[in-house]
């Protein structure tokens, strides 16, 4: 390079301007850095003052309405009080108390206690979206959820079915049942959990129904410590894991019929479609007790099938009594003030 | 109460003015709840906007640590170029990156992809908290788990094997194995929620002890549709049950080991612990090869215990030699720069 100093030279010094670029873009970027950080820790810990501070009148306006409730109770006795007038306190108090549990303050309160599922899961982590947005959005996944998974939920029983008259020679394989039995243990975990974070951010979803998928969760769990046993005969034996096949493309049509006709008001159909399903628990129940298949899984699983449907028969006529009873309300009411209100329905 | 027309109108009166207190408390009560509902949706909105301008000068910031990276990177080939400088560039840009990703921007900037696992179960819920405090907090909380857990992880299984030789006579029962088996599941599915959930909060737990809890979780569910076989000659067809069990008591004196004495640097210990866990494994391979027992579940969790153990070995290996590189690069480097990084555990 010698031969060439001065180029050499040109080169040095422009190396020099780049490297003397380069220490001030690196001491800018690391001062941007610093700056970014403050303004962050400023932001939260702001915010964090502010939201103390209305979190604490949230607390003392729920405190001042408790005290109201129970002076306005204890007046109303009396039967000179004015009943209209009683009307108008409650329905102030009404609006008072919706604010506070559906409105934005909500999402600053101490949230909900997390219930002892999510706990065991995810420890004590905070689900609760602060923006009505993102909650909204939390809703909607969870239905859409709902509606990707009765499709499966129809799809493989099914096929199972399918695949043992046409393929197995009327014999299932063990690991595919079985397969198919871990993904159900996922689906109701899964559906259980996601339940419970909606319940979290708001959503009045009936207990019913998260209670009805812990079911699921002990039953899925029960069916894959089933043995499920081959040849010879294995038409008898496997009677137990047919029923619950056939059990679960049932279950699969309410799941579809649910999720699509929920606005359509099919309540009546479906409350008889999960009434039905508790006769194929008795079913399963009568194959263990006559002695076909003697395995307490097939006593657990029958028992369960029945606790479920029942309940579900059950929760189904009340939402639908509910809903009758909303739209009397409805009519009563100004509509201004309940237009806001969502139908019941799946959430109650 | 006409015979006393004085003292019912003294009562009257007292009930009109109760009821005009009442009224006038419900529609405090109400424009309260009203001011409260805005103070609240102003802040969120705020806060909202104050964080999408600093998550976008944090992103701006991102962007610029890239480009410098790259350039540093082609300019540093030069021969010309002062390596002095550049260790000057770099540890700005390194200051610069540390406080994007730990600091309280971090908390801002769009979560790191909470991963399919969490997706899965959870749906796209937010699990990130913003207060450090907090994410401290759920750090915290997951250690006093796993301490918890180690403590049955232990119990469990030794009362099992217990139990067989003093009261169920060299046999097991299916019911308390199965028992065993479903808690197993439970648990590997909520550490590996917890553990990605800590991803999300920013740990940086390493990688391989989360796959680990996925490997740990099929091997539970496979155990789970492994037939536990009765009299006669149990011993021999329960030699897998068994060995399951040994591992079991082994991993969870690991376990204890390690929560206990990760401060004190046992790693040499708990890493030949762990390697200890393939002969397990092995045995399990061998007493399905040689025939005892065939069924394919016995060849799986041996194939999963194995595939475990190497992986628990290596890694712990790793972290020793992490925790020496750090350990040299506390001694040359300042101690200032370095003292507030956590020193690498079980968390890298």
């Amino acid at each position: 390079m010698s031969d060439n100093a001065d180029g050499g030279g040109g080169a040095d010094h422009a190396q020099n301007s780049d490297q003397r670029l380069l220490i001030y873009e690196a001491s800018r970027v690391s001062d941007v850095a610093r700056e970014l950080q403050d303004s962050a820790s400023d932001l939260i810990s702001r915010t964090w003052k502010e939201e103390q501070s209305l979190r604490q009148r949230a607390l003392a306006l729920d405190s001042d309405i408790r005290r109201l409730q129970s002076s306005l109770c204890s007046a109303s006795k009396s039967p000179s009080f004015d009943s209209k007038l009683t009307e108008k306190i409650e329905e102030d108090i009404y609006r008072a108390k919706c604010l506070l549990s559906d409105g934005d303050v909500a999402s600053l309160l101490p949230s909900k206690d997390h219930g002892r599922f999510l706990n065991m899961f995810l420890g004590p982590i905070n689900v609760r979206a602060t923006r009505k947005e993102v909650r909204l959005k939390v809703k909607e996944e969870y239905n859409s959820y709902r509606d990707r998974t009765a499709f499966l939920f129809l799809l493989f029983p099914s096929m199972l079915l399918f695949l043992r008259s046409w393929i197995w020679d009327g014999c299932f394989p063990a690991l595919p049942v079985q397969l198919y039995q871990a993904w159900l243990l996922f689906l109701y975990t899964s559906l259980a959990l996601r339940e419970n974070i909606l319940r979290v951010n708001g959503s009045d979803i009936r207990p019913w129904w998260v209670y009805h998928h812990y079911c699921a969760i002990l039953m899925a769990l029960v069916s894959l410590t089933w043995e499920i046993k081959g040849k010879p005969d294995c038409a008898n034996k496997q009677k137990g894991v047919q029923l619950f096949l056939v059990w679960a493309i049932m279950q699969g049509i309410a799941m579809l019929l649910q999720n699509r006709y929920q606005r359509q008001r099919l309540y009546t159909r479906i409350a008889l479609g999960k009434g039905f399903e508790a006769y194929v628990g008795m079913l399963l129940l009568r194959t263990a007790f006559v002695g076909v298949i003697s395995e307490w899984q097939v006593v657990v699983c029958g028992v369960l099938l029945v606790v479920m449907a029942v309940g579900n028969f059950a929760n189904t006529v009340e939402t639908l009594m509910a809903k009758s009873r909303f739209k009397a309300m409805k009519r009563s009411k100004s509509k201004n003030d309940f237009d806001q209100l969502p139908s019941p329905t799946y959430f109650r």
